[in-house]
């Protein structure tokens, strides 16, 4: 297995993690200075890449187990046959001369030429044995379609370490096991067990996913409901070998996929998914991810399904927004933004303001409610387009958007083409949306739809410098193959439903936004004073832990350790007057809780008497806590309370977490997160994404609060963040006070843990 | 035309707004006594019905403008000899002696009896000729199918206002104009235009909307996909005579029919459909409602449409909810949740919780995530079924909820029975929801769903205790009818995507909760010390809104109103020191945001400042504001910051908003809203629904805030609101302290704006 060259055309390859650079970093950071503006895998992890052109572009295909009945495995070269596969076929049985009309062959070491991949479906145990001899026969490619592995106890599992080693000892391009395949569209080479509906579509979605049957139901779905073409189904099973990662790098790369569709369970190798995902920004290739497992119930229920472990929602959220990932929550919203996205992806709008077009007047107010709650823009129309409107409608008191065509565009066969005209023209518009109903008419019923889509094709046909999609109101029944062709000629792409079609048209907005925002200039490298890592484990004690954050340039209220009440009135002159006064336990995790804090000490008696009553109070209500004195901290007046942290997931490492303080504000859970390397513009985007943002801005009659400082600090702890990784379990600044505007910021309480 | 009498069974009728009682309210409320347990209508308003049997199931259907062109007149004679319907027709034309067979009359007085309802499908202007000949002729009920009227400029609005006199004057029953018209599906009375497609299904849904299109295609796809029954399907127009509050009542009163669906822009009686919502609880009847108008841009839109004002959407959503509507807002999710209620309405289950079936392990975590989502709980198995399962699915190493079948499902037929039975057993769980692929199967392919649905079947022949229900991935192309009529004859209902099948089987849920639900008992009802209607407009004078609440017994800051400096000094002294200065204008809404207000104010010397310094801040901030002087009152120490107000909709009337005060989170609209009657369990609700409402209750180591006083406060408020209604527009109390539990709760500032 030869790794191919870097930046090769067309190399269909996966990345792995390896010492050997795969392109070199822009620009090497200097030690200890962390350089915001690169992803973690250019600063920690250099790549190689391996061709998985075996198994995805396959010139000829063993299958073992084809026989005279029609097993599982026979089906396969049926299917091959059935989808015109122009490869060699390789039927293995020891017991057959010929199945299905093709030479069949004993072993894997008889065929005429050396097999690029085998698919297998033969009972379990039987599978580590012709894998093993695919091996020595020199097959790089394996679609291992049988159960029996790592879902199925722990015989199963056993089963599956055998086909890991195999896999990483040999190179051998395993999909699945406990997997519907691969299927490459373009070849018709359907090394995929389920029996897809003729005919194909070749085109530009390729979709992966851990679920065989949604890969199935999802593809098929897109190429006869739809008309939508596919590159690739991929269906990664219990991804012994390959995995989601694997498949999303190679389309990325395949020049034939213009949009990838991912169901994901659960992300193996984040590093490298996020590595996919640059590469796709830069290729402007969209990825879709449906992620699974926000729900706890959802997470369990994934180990006991392909064994994947689901990671923190938050954190994998964050991952994929920031990586520039469409995220959907259904699979109505999937494959409506896929069939959006392969459309789009041909010319897309400069801005996203949508004109919709309807001849139900009940559709109006509903798209207006379900482009409101998907945050897609409904501008008013041009005076142009109301005067002309007005013309030839003369009943159109106040034309407006969404434009009611009303039961009179059914009547005159006119009126359609004259309102699609006008809104096409509409310089207020950039999208124009047609609520279409595209149901199967009854025989001999009326299609008026049929004359619409014919009318929209032939205004297009010179060529129209926006975006237009056609929508049902809702989801559910057959389609009309008339229309949706006439629409597909066009470049229309149908979506059903109104709520999926405004999610589909924002989440292509969303991610035509990313695409034109500057990859973050390289900002500032913060360059922390030292790096020490921490002697303890668990809770650091407050003076480490004050260390650490002081190393990375954050501000702390000025706050000493001390033994007692004398020492504690000593602290207090250093610092001055007033004083907050704090039990210092490594076991309290909120003082104010236990009674461990007093505020505005104003003098020694103040202090004294302070000391007493918070190690008194902490004695009573937490008795079991271990004490290393009290806090003596200089009260900071003024500013905005805000929490500031770093959570970490044991895969995905960690993130930043930022919010509004207090315990009210707290309860609402109004945060927002960034996985590190996290630039100044992501920090102030993750402030503004607050919904009290504008309160830091000065509403309210409030002074401004220096937001440039409340960035910063930010972008600081994600550097401390990724330095101390994987050490660093968790860190809360709360509360931070935000000062007034070039005031700065200040941490009153801090805490950190380390694993 | 004839009231019907009180109680009458299977009467239809309307009910409208007048002097004589439909029925007695259980007990008069003593003069100015508001009892919470009440509706607004047992207080206000009494009833009377009238009969709209003429129109919705009509004995002998007139056709004005049936020719031998297919007209659309015509075409409505066509479809009721197509659906069989068994009354007489009377094609009216002068030009014709025949039509399809028919005897032709020329005109409504030469019809051999008098028909009960008359279609009207021709020229607008010529309709209130047409329908005045009617009354004369002493026909009862108008379907006008025509356009032109209020939809379409000054002329039309001047036609529908004829036609409204027609209907209060002469007690026509009008359905329409400009409306798809009433079909009786049962009779097939399908007075009605839009092509419906056979077989007509009859059952129990009935479906009444605002959009002509809707009410066609929610229906059809009910009975042509799902197999369910339909009632009847209305269109209601420009609601000239009816509105869509008469046909939900007449729906909530017919015993053919079990579900109501009302797809509304917006409502014109609202009294009237809290009546009949409180109806429908009375005979345990569901009403879902997709009312649309969320979004301005929506308000709009019907605005042009059906001229309908939406209203204000927060108030119109409380009185919906507390009406026990379920509210919906997408189609599919109203078609779901019909398919399901209208099966479930034959027996419903004591619990909600959900147990999963499904056959695509992909399934289980999206399914987990939907219902969480929804929040639909799913319990783990009973340990009897775990062990069940395990005993006959060896390779289960742990069976669990939502449970995955595995493709062993597909490949050993006696799994799938084993599967469901052991589930259907399970005391865990009260309704199955089984996940299946129902689309129509490819020629001669595979179509496990016809077994497995046979397998349901037979399982639930002897009658199971518990709802079953089937569901699909996803939305789209047309269902396998086999299937769905093996479902259907079980009682199983279909429903297409996981997510609004999840929020189907949440909203049926919560219906059957809020049937439970004993109706509010008499609460103490509140009694005003006096009810003195404001002398003023506008924002009241702070002393006269201070004795409005003081009237309904809400405690205030002790506050004394004062001219000048010396003044103040004289009331600071009788209240008390500490106290706060504040600015007394109308005008000054937020007297802390143009810096009015000065608090802590310790002596004689501070009052001084402190008036000079607010008339100084507002002079500068706001020098037009008039001024009525300062404020002194007394400073309250601690508690908890809410805001409680009446917002007040023109149409709707009042509600009450509860929140939690303070900048901050009044940014994150964290209310709950209600319109009265609001009794003290509803109060108590009230405050739970706040995601802050655990602080109230005591949380991260805060005093229990006196939660019953503050509910006391929002009853009176509600009495308040609803004894000066209509005058009041808007009331506020902000901050309302919540002191410590059995401490009470104190007003600090409030305002109060009269129309």
């Amino acid at each position: 297995m030869e790794p191919s060259r870097v930046g090769e055309a067309n190399a269909c390859r996966v990345v792995l993690l390896t010492p050997s650079a795969r392109r070199a970093p822009r620009t090497r950071p200097a030690p200890r200075a962390f350089d915001t503006s690169k992803t973690q895998s250019d600063i920690r992890a250099a790549v190689q890449s391996i061709d998985l052109a075996p198994l995805m572009k396959p010139a000829s295909i063993a299958v073992v187990g084809a026989s005279r009945r029609m097993t599982r495995a026979t089906r396969v070269v049926a299917n091959l046959q059935r989808f015109g596969y122009a490869g060699r076929i390789f039927p293995i049985n020891p017991r057959y001369a010929d199945v299905l009309g093709l030479p069949c062959y004993p072993d894997l070491t008889s065929t005429p030429e050396r097999a690029d991949t085998v698919v297998v479906a033969i009972p379990a145990e039987h599978v580590p044995g012709v894998l093993r001899a695919a091996v020595a026969a020199g097959v790089r490619g394996a679609v291992v379609l049988s159960s029996g592995f790592a879902e199925a106890g722990p015989e199963g599992r056993r089963r599956q370490s055998e086909l890991e080693r195999l896999a990483s000892d040999h190179g051998l391009l395993i999909c699945g096991p406990n997997c519907y395949g691969v299927f490459n569209i373009r070849l018709g080479a359907a090394t995929f067990s389920a029996d897809v509906a003729e005919p194909l579509r070749p085109g530009g979605v390729g979709i992966v996913s851990q679920s065989g049957g949604f890969s199935h139901a999802i593809g098929e779905y897109l190429m006869q409901q739809r008309q939508v073409g596919l590159s690739y189904i991929v269906s990664c099973g219990n991804q012994a070998g390959l995995t989601v990662e694997d498949y999303v790098e190679f389309l990325v790369e395949d020049d034939g996929t213009t949009v990838v569709g991912a169901f994901v369970e659960g992300f193996k190798k984040p590093e490298q998914f996020r590595r996919a995902a640059a590469r796709a920004r830069e290729v402007s290739k969209p990825i879709v991810v449906l992620k699974v497992g926000r729900s706890e119930n959802a997470r369990q229920a994934m180990l006991a399904h392909t064994g994947s472990l689901a990671g923190t929602p938050e954190i994998i959220e964050a991952m994929l927004r920031q990586s520039g990932v469409v995220r959907v929550s259904s699979i109505n919203e999937m494959i409506d933004t896929l069939a959006l996205l392969s459309a789009s992806a041909r010319g897309t709008p400069g801005a996203w303001r949508v004109g919709i077009l309807s001849g139900l007047g009940g559709e109006c107010g509903r798209a207006s409610d379900a482009a409101d709650r998907a945050g897609v823009e409904l501008p008013p129309l041009s005076p142009a387009s109301v005067e002309r409107m007005r013309s030839f409608m003369p009943d159109f008191a106040n034309p407006r958007n969404p434009v009611d065509g009303t039961g009179a565009m059914y009547e005159d066969a006119r009126l359609f083409p004259q309102l699609f005209d006008t809104l096409l023209h509409d310089d207020a518009i950039d999208v124009l949306a047609v609520n279409l109903r595209v149901n199967v008419p009854k025989l001999g019923g009326p299609a008026p739809s049929r004359q619409f889509s014919q009318a929209m094709s032939e205004a297009l046909r010179g060529g129209a410098n926006r975006l237009v999609v056609a929508f049902s109101s809702f989801a559910g029944g057959d389609l009309d193959p008339e229309v949706i062709h006439t629409l597909a000629g066009a470049g229309v792409p149908f979506l059903e439903s109104t709520e999926t079609a405004m999610l589909a048209l924002r989440n292509a907005r969303e991610h035509r936004r990313f695409l034109e925002q500057p990859i973050a200039a390289s900002a500032e490298p913060v360059t922390p004073r030292a790096v020490a890592r921490p002697l303890g484990r668990g809770v650091l004690a407050n003076a480490e832990a004050a260390r650490m954050l002081t190393d990375f340039g954050i501000r702390l209220a000025e706050t000493i350790p001390v033994k007692d009440a004398e020492e504690a009135v000593r602290a207090a002159d250093s610092v001055g007057y007033p004083v907050v006064i704090k039990i210092d336990s490594p076991d309290i995790a909120h003082k104010t809780d236990v009674g461990g804090v007093r505020v505005g000490c104003r003098d020694a008696a103040a202090v004294r008497a302070a000391v007493a009553d918070v190690l008194q109070a902490v004695h009573r209500q937490s008795p079991a806590a271990r004490l290393d004195g009290v806090l003596v901290q200089r009260m900071v007046a003024g500013g905005t309370e805000m929490i500031l942290g770093v959570k970490t997931d044991p895969l995905f490492g960690p993130a930043v977490v930022c919010g509004f303080g207090g315990i009210f504000v707290e309860q609402l859970h109004d945060v927002s997160v960034r996985v590190p390397p996290v630039g100044r513009a992501e920090a102030l985007a993750m402030i503004d994404e607050l919904r009290g943002a504008a309160l830091l801005r000065g509403a309210r009659g409030r002074a401004v609060a220096d937001v440039d400082a409340l960035a910063d600090a930010i972008v600081r702890l994600a550097a401390l963040a990724e330095v101390h990784r994987p050490s660093l379990r968790a860190l809360d600044i709360n509360p931070l006070l935000v000062l007034d505007a070039g005031q700065g910021v200040v941490a009153v309480d801090w805490l950190i843990e380390i694993a």
